[in-house]
């Protein structure tokens, strides 16, 4: 009728092939190397740190007065992992794998423009031989991300505890119980507060179970690498059902990577 | 040192010229055709209803499955009214225009990559003649705004009650009482449901004073000119301070424009 003709002549006057362009002010280093282990939103991984490293011209004190009044931020970043992968429908790993969901539903990184959206704590700022950085606590992003924008969180605005959020209404379940055999542990210990605070994330990040759901029924001693930070992280699920750390290896920084 | 070092061999490996192309999944229909009384934040005024008329491929239902679930969406958009206007500093009208933040500490349109963000209610989802449609209130956007993201707001990650909020901890107070003169009040009640749901928005446009900072403590009297969809209103604020809307008229859809 009216109504849907009136709608067709509004989106061709807008379907200009408008597009744009946008290039990042900065990256993150975070001990997230591949895909495995992230956890599946921000904000539930604490010890989960990063550093959000900022390009000139973006990285002048000025560009962020009044920042630090702000204890959390939103991150706009690409999902540069995801590049070329978009879907129409996608499969929540929080339902299983087994159900499908429009993509526009869901806060997957497969989407047609590949933008994501992060809340992360900030944990402070440094101004050091002419470089800013932003310390950042519970993230969930891969290393190198790039960076579009960064928002303050505004609790009054942004804050909506009564929202209805669909099949994601609660936060996941941390089901698994983590020990470290004794080994690892041991020399964890030996190595003070790099050793905890990486204790912590390990523990952290195994505990809300990262295995894809059609792992999770298998027999149990299925042995996974993980890889956080420079370290080789393996674990496995046990009879009773609880994550067991076996080994952990020091790595060497990868092919030009900085740590 | 060693860290400023790493640091400088990180950006530089990164570095790449790389940028991102986005082109626009739909647009908005707002009544907002100029900045002039936009609420300052999403949600704010519940009144302020718009369309998300989403573009080919985007507007397939598969691409929307599950949405309904959620009460409430983000979205990511363009500032395209500000193109070209990115700033290091920004003087937020929340601190009187008086006080210069980074843009980063704001939400300011002029940023560096004009992405805007605002969480809104999903009143409906409508499917006909083809087209696909998102229902939604407590926007904040400009008539015409490119979307490029629907996500679902997902409370459990999302909301933060107890995050520090900077310069805009709390709401805006709001400041104005509305009055309507007789004949301009008689003639929106004559026109019935659409009357009342126009009243209901001017009113909650002007309540929050959407005067600049420098003009409130003028003298009274002064007229302001709004444009809210195919209506022009003015109001004025008089001596004890009430804003009085005067006039209405309904104006003709603009050059090119479909209401």
């Amino acid at each position: 009728g009216l109504r849907s003709l009136a709608a067709a002549r509004f989106l061709r006057r807008r379907a200009m092939n408008e597009s744009w362009n946008f290039t990042p002010i900065g990256h993150i280093r975070s001990p997230f190397r591949e895909k495995f282990g992230i956890p599946r939103q921000s904000g539930l991984v604490r010890t989960a740190t990063a550093e959000l490293v900022l390009r000139p011209p973006h990285d002048r004190p000025e560009s962020l007065r009044g920042l630090e009044a702000f204890s959390h931020l939103w991150l706009l970043f690409v999902f540069h992992a995801a590049r070329g992968g978009a879907r129409r429908t996608v499969r929540p790993p929080r339902l299983g794998g087994n159900t499908r969901l429009g993509v526009f539903a869901t806060r997957s990184p497969f989407r047609p423009n590949p933008i994501g959206l992060s809340v992360v704590e900030l944990a402070g700022i440094e101004h050091h031989a002419g470089r800013t950085v932003l310390r950042l606590r519970g993230i969930d992003l891969l290393d190198g991300t790039p960076i579009l924008d960064i928002k303050p969180y505004v609790p009054y605005a942004d804050s909506l505890p009564q929202a209805r959020g669909g099949f994601a209404d609660s936060p996941p379940d941390a089901r698994l119980q983590v020990v470290f055999d004794e080994a690892v542990e041991q020399r964890l210990r030996d190595e003070g507060e790099e050793g905890a605070r990486l204790r912590a994330l390990i523990e952290d990040v195994i505990a809300p179970d990262p295995r894809p759901a059609y792992r999770q029924d298998e027999t149990p001693g299925r042995e996974y690498a993980m890889r956080l930070g420079d370290h080789d992280v393996r674990w496995r699920v046990n009879e009773a059902g609880i994550a067991q750390v076996i080994s952990r290896t020091a790595l060497p920084p990868a092919e030009g990577e900085i740590s």
